[in-house]
């Protein structure tokens, strides 16, 4: 295993920062590192807004769910999906803009998260920490009014960056065996994996936080997928040009 | 800027292989690493099918537009976003799967796109070239029917990974100053900015193909959105669970 997997693999989010800002010089080549992502069809729908002002800050804390990071880690980033940018490119080509379509939402969605991965590793590399943070879709029409995001573009998440403050262990994953297969689907419903699995993240539970937090995996899973998960999603997107045609 | 961030930047698409496979345990290494990417709530809502057989890796090189490299790289791999393991777990735990959420989708997608994109990162790290191969949504029925996919299960992109056997350029980005903004999206159209870019571009094509490709961004970008791309992709992801509510 070279060095660049060890980052890979060393990967955790980090919720507490050290009082000390990301320098400009710093982010800009983490963003040149997210612009050298593979992106479809070379449309480059990615767009960031760094958040500065303490107010905003502070607000796109609270909507998150009162993520306290978000106001104090060294930086803070919105990564949004931007068909607007493709949409004026295309009319300067004389061109009329189909919006609307699933397909493109599919490929801005995938461009940004493939630009904030990016992102992420340079900052890892540089020994800064990390934290996505998808709590900025409770209200992501807030998020829109406050960074004035124009129609076809929305904000898929938002992350911190900064020096660490804490060295949190690795969380476990599911077996290899669950998620990677040979020519087709397993038939399975995966009930030796998810046992194995549950058992090794209720252990990682107990040993992190002393024996306070009692839970594993499908336990969380249910309590993320079995219930209507931020229901507005489908009008807000609807509402800013994202009608899924 | 460190080794880490010259291999982020030194990315490029390779679409010819040397006729050498990836080994299982460099394949195994890799998985590992897209693994250790962060994932929403530790949902670990990705899938990947490594396509071994000839003639199935043949069928998805057409359907996928006649991408030959798909059924010629030393490995072809499918990612899917994964809401069925999900399901099972929540259900393990008496819950009722939220079937059809947007934001579920949402979440699936991303997830993939990040692990993706962290074993894109180690298959470079081990001089590994890679592309990605979005062409497989011109018939995502036809792969689901290939890999056996269940409901809940949808594939996102291909990505072929082998040894280079060749060397292009890297492909020039649109000016940082387009993509990365200060607390608010600016109101501008980005006049100059595009045309700068496709003037970037127009040379690059130039160069690359001695004369014979006339292009620049913003004509690329309207063959892509100012049509309707893959307009099955809506009806297709309804008929798999995802109807987007």
């Amino acid at each position: 295993m070279n060095t660049i997997m060890q980052l890979l693999r060393s990967h955790r989010s980090i919720r507490k920062f050290r009082d000390k800002p990301v320098d400009d010089a710093v982010l800009q080549a983490i963003m040149r590192c997210g612009q050298a992502a593979a992106t479809s069809s070379n449309i480059q729908a990615t767009t960031v807004i760094q958040v500065r002002k303490a107010d905003t800050r502070r607000e796109i804390a609270r909507l998150a769910g009162d993520q306290s990071y978000v106001a104090t880690a060294g930086a803070f980033l919105v990564f949004c999906a931007d068909l607007n940018r493709p949409r004026i490119a295309c009319e300067k080509q004389g061109g009329n803009f189909a919006e609307g379509m699933t397909e493109h939402f599919i490929i801005a969605t995938v461009d940004v998260a493939l630009f904030a991965q990016n992102c992420v590793l340079a900052a890892e590399s540089l020994g800064l920490g990390i934290c996505y943070v998808g709590g900025i879709r409770n209200d992501p029409a807030g998020v829109c009014t406050l960074l004035e995001l124009p129609d076809q573009v929305y904000p898929v998440f938002g992350l911190c960056l900064g020096y660490p403050a804490q060295d949190p262990e690795i969380k476990p994953r599911l077996p290899l065996a669950a998620v990677f297969h040979q020519d087709r689907y397993p038939g399975v419903d995966f009930t030796p994996e998810i046992r194995d699995y549950d058992q090794r993240l209720r252990r990682y539970y107990r040993t992190r936080t002393g024996g306070t937090k009692e839970s594993c995996w499908s336990r969380e899973v249910k309590t993320l997928v079995g219930r209507k998960t931020r229901p507005h999603m489908r009008e807000f997107l609807k509402s800013r040009g994202f009608s899924m045609q």
